[in-house]
């Protein structure tokens, strides 16, 4: 099987995994951005928050992208953030959780200029 | 004296007219945002309230102008409004609070074109 093709059984773990990786990012964020504004007390401070909501919102938007030929990213970018462990992924192909693995290694080694 | 000067006492008494009224706005923002945030449940929700808040920033920004070319506009919108009272505005002259007064009349009459 090539790295590109996605098998049904493959199709629900990846699915399942990429919810996960995003109710974790969802509860961090809800819990950061309460916390935030509790301690918010003008609105230039207000302002500062809604820039910094703006920021998270396309941040999200753009790195929870499932396509399938971008996923092996995807994936390799929430391990390395910290949303998803390899185990989330067990079932996948060998091969795709080599490219995974390549590619957080990558990430972790610090060159994150592909992500830019 | 025309209603395009302005005396040192009346610049005092305007000047803190705007913060007396800003301040109270910004204290029912404050609040407002904190009790939206309490509610938030999801990310979807999250990013309706940067929206908002976005919306706010900018309305914030345009409405507190303190020219005074244009400062019986601003005080007729926060009076309309209910950030300032006419009380708050008592010892400008006689002119401009008729001229304060006038626009918010016309406010308060439903014709916001000027205004958009």
């Amino acid at each position: 099987m090539s790295s590109t093709e996605w098998s049904k059984r493959e199709k629900e773990i990846a699915r399942k995994a990429f919810k996960v990786a995003y109710n974790r990012e969802q509860q961090a964020i809800l819990e950061d951005i309460r916390r935030r504004t509790s301690e918010v007390s003008d609105l230039a401070e207000l302002w500062r928050l809604q820039g910094y909501l703006t920021e998270k919102r396309i941040e999200i938007g753009e790195k929870y992208d499932y396509r399938y030929s971008v996923l092996d990213f995807v994936f390799a970018r929430l391990i390395w953030e910290g949303w998803l462990q390899e185990e989330d992924l067990e079932g996948l192909a060998d091969e795709k959780l080599d490219e995974i693995r390549r590619k957080t290694l990558f990430l972790k080694e610090g060159d994150q200029s592909q992500f830019a």
